[in-house]
C-alpha cells in the first residue's frame, strides 16, 4: 500500500508531554493536561463545560444518562450514522426513530424530523456528517416547540461553524443542549481513542461532574463542598488518562496548522475532481451556505454501488486506500425488526455508493494528484 | 509532601512504544500493542480471551451485559467495594444485595453469601481485595448450585493466586466465569487509566467481541466470516488507544521486577509494624492460607476511627500520606434506602478504621522505615 487511507501523526510535543504527566505524579484522569483541553476547548469555542471521555461513544453515552433516557423513550437520529450514535442510547432503554438523510448531503434531512415525533420522543440527536453543520435553526425550533433535547453528534465537527438566521456564526457543538466530540485516530486532532462532551445547558452542568466521576461527587468533595466523597448517583469511568490528554493538548497546539493542511487538501481533492465528477454522475461534497468545511474528509457518491466497487477496486490496485461509510443503521440485523419497514433511500444510497478518499495531515500534493488521476484515468 | 501515597513510574520503554505506535500507521484500539498485551495475559495466566479495555469499570460494564442483566435481576457483592463494582450491574438494572465483609479481611464474608440468594439472582461479584483471594471454592460452589455466574472483580489482583481444595494453584480471574482487572495509576502494572476483561467461560467469547467492538461483527469481518461489519448487537467503545497498550505493554515487561520490588515493601511494613500492631490494637493484614500476597498495597486497620485520624494526621504532619479507602457502598446517599437497614457492621468497621500506607515502586527502604517510625512513636 502506498497511499493508506489514514495516518496518524505527532505534532512534537506528545510524548515530552507523557513524560511531563508521568513525572508530575498522576496520570490517572483529571489532572494537569485534561484540564488545559478543557480550557483550550471552553476558551476557542466558548463551550460552557467540557469534559473528555475515552471516545465520542462514551460521551454520548453520558448524554443519554444526563438526559435520564429510560426505557421507551424515543430517540430522533438520521439513520446513516455510526452505530454509537444509537448503541448509546439504546443502552439506556431508547426506541431508536431513524430519519433519512439529505438530497445534497449525508446529514439528517431536516424536513423528516417533525412528523416523527410522538408524546415519547425526548430528543433528536442531529449528525454533522463530515463536519458540515445540519441545519440547527430548524432542529433547535423543532425542539423548543416540542420541549426536545438535542445533542449534536459532532465526532467530525470539530473547529467547524453554523451560521444562524440571527446572522451569528457558532461552533458546532456549541448549539445544542449536549454535544459529543471525537478524538479517534482519524480524526482531525486525535489521541488514538478519545472524545469529548460539550454541556452548554445549565441544567446538566452539576450532575455531569458526577457522571464522569464514577457516579460519586468527587469533585464537589475537591471544591471542599462536602467532607467525604460518595457514592451518590448512576455513572461510569469516563475520565481519559492523563497520557491520553498529554498526547491530545499537544495535537491542539497545533489546530491551526492541521486545519490549514487538512483544508488545503480538501480543495486539492475538490478542484481536482470537480469537472470529472459532473461528467461520471458523481455527487460531491456539499457545504451549505450556513456551514462551513473543516476539511475533515472528502467523499465522492457514485451513481450506483457498481461505479463505486470499480472506482474502489482501481484504487486499490494502484496501491491507494478508499473506504466506503457506514450501513444504514435501520437495515442492521439489530434493528431491522425494531424499525418497521420504514424507507429511508437516501441513506440506503450513500450506504451503497458514497466512498472516502485518502485523507491525513501528511498526505502530499503529489499523493493527491495520484489519487485524481487514477480516478478520473 | 515529601513521600506521596502514591506515584506512577515509567520502565523505561513506554514512550518508545508510544513512538512505535504511531509510526505503525495505527493508534486507534485493537492494534499490535493491544493483542501483544492479551497474548502476554493469555500465556503467562491460562485466560482463555483478554479483552483490554478503558478502565476496570468499563470491564464490569462489559461483564453486565454478557450476563444480560436485566431490571430486577439481583447482583450479589460486598458493601466495602469501589463504586464501579456496584455501577456497572446497577446500570443495566439490576438491584446490589450487599454482603459484610469478613472479620479478618476486607473480602466478601463467603458464609453469609447463600441466605441472600434468592430466585432473582444472577450474580455474585466477589472482589479480592488488596489483591488477597477471595474462598473461591466456596463462591464457585454457590454459583454451581443455584445456577449463578460469578465475575471476579480483580481490580487489584494481578498476579496473585488462590490454592483450590483440589491442591491446585490458580491465578485469580481465572476462576470466575469472567473476571475484571485494573491498570489505574495505583496498580501493579499500570498506563493510567485502564482496564482487562477476562473471559474464562466459551458461551461468552463471540458476543465478548461484539460488545467490545461497539456492538458490531468487525471481528468476524475481519477474520473473513462475513462480508461486511454490522451492528449486530449493544455495545460501546470498549477498546483502548494503542497509545495506552504501548504504555501498558512496557510495564508488563517488567511484571516480575515490579512484583518483586513491591512484595519487598509489603515485607517491609509488616517486619516493622507487626510488633508495633498488636500493642497497638491495630489489626494487620491477612493473607489466607489459600491466598497470596501480590504486593499490591499494605492497609492497617486501627481500633476506632479516632485512632485512625490520629495515624494519619501524625503522617501529615511528617509530609506522608496516607489514605483510607472505601466507604460502605450501602450507606451511600445512593443506595441507602434501596438496601432497607441490614447491618454490615465489618463493611462500616473497615470504611472506619481501615487506611492505606504509601505504596509505589520507587518508595525506598529509608522511606519505609520513616512511616514505620512515625506511626510507631
Amino acid at each position: 500500500m502506498q497511499i493508506p487511507f489514514n495516518k496518524p501523526f505527532l505534532t512534537g510535543n506528545e510524548t515530552k508531554y507523557i513524560e511531563q504527566a508521568v513525572k508530575s505524579g498522576k496520570i490517572s484522569g483529571n489532572g494537569t493536561f485534561t484540564k488545559k483541553c478543557h480550557e483550550f476547548f471552553e476558551k476557542r469555542y466558548g463551550f460552557k463545560k467540557c469534559l473528555l471521555t475515552p471516545s465520542c461513544t462514551t460521551a454520548l453515552e453520558m448524554a443519554a444518562i444526563l438526559l435520564d433516557i429510560k426505557i421507551g423513550d424515543e430517540v430522533i437520529m438520521p439513520s446513516y450514522t455510526f452505530v454509537s450514535t444509537a448503541n448509546a442510547f439504546v443502552l439506556r432503554g431508547a426506541k431508536i426513530v431513524f430519519v433519512d438523510s439529505r438530497l445534497d448531503h449525508p446529514g439528517i434531512d431536516e424536513e423528516k424530523i417533525e412528523e416523527l415525533i410522538t408524546s415519547k420522543t425526548k430528543a433528536i440527536v442531529p449528525v454533522h456528517y463530515g463536519g458540515v453543520a445540519c441545519d440547527m435553526d430548524k432542529i433547535m425550533a423543532l425542539a423548543n416547540k416540542y420541549n426536545l433535547f438535542v445533542v449534536e453528534d459532532a465526532a467530525q465537527a470539530i473547529d467547524s461553524y453554523y451560521t444562524g438566521k440571527d446572522g451569528i456564526m457558532r461552533p458546532l457543538g456549541n448549539i445544542g443542549h449536549l454535544a459529543a466530540f471525537s478524538f479517534h485516530e482519524t480524526k482531525n486532532v486525535h489521541c488514538g481513542e478519545g472524545g469529548m462532551l460539550v454541556i452548554n445547558d445549565d441544567r446538566f452542568l452539576n450532575r455531569a461532574e458526577v457522571i464522569w466521576e464514577k457516579g460519586t461527587n468527587r469533585a464537589a468533595f475537591f471544591r471542599g463542598e462536602v467532607d467525604k466523597y460518595n457514592w451518590v448517583d448512576i455513572g461510569s469511568s469516563f475520565l481519559p488518562s492523563e497520557i491520553t490528554a498529554a498526547f491530545l493538548l499537544a495535537q491542539l497546539e497545533n489546530l491551526d496548522d492541521i486545519q490549514r493542511k487538512r483544508k488545503s487538501i480538501w480543495s486539492g481533492y475538490w478542484d481536482g475532481l470537480k469537472d470529472w465528477a459532473g461528467a461520471a454522475s458523481v455527487q460531491l461534497p456539499f457545504i451549505p451556505g450556513n456551514g462551513s468545511n473543516n476539511g475533515h474528509l472528502f467523499y465522492l457518491v457514485c451513481k450506483d454501488v457498481e461505479q463505486r466497487t470499480a472506482i474502489i477496486a482501481k484504487l486499490k490496485k494502484n496501491g491507494i486506500q478508499s473506504v466506503f461509510h457506514y450501513l444504514s443503521l435501520h437495515k442492521s440485523p439489530f434493528y431491522i425488526d425494531k424499525h418497521k419497514n420504514r424507507e429511508l433511500p437516501e441513506s440506503d444510497r450513500y450506504s451503497d455508493c458514497l466512498f472516502r478518499l485518502p485523507f491525513f495531515y501528511e498526505l502530499t500534493i503529489k499523493n493527491i494528484d495520484s489519487v485524481i488521476q487514477i480516478i478520473k484515468f
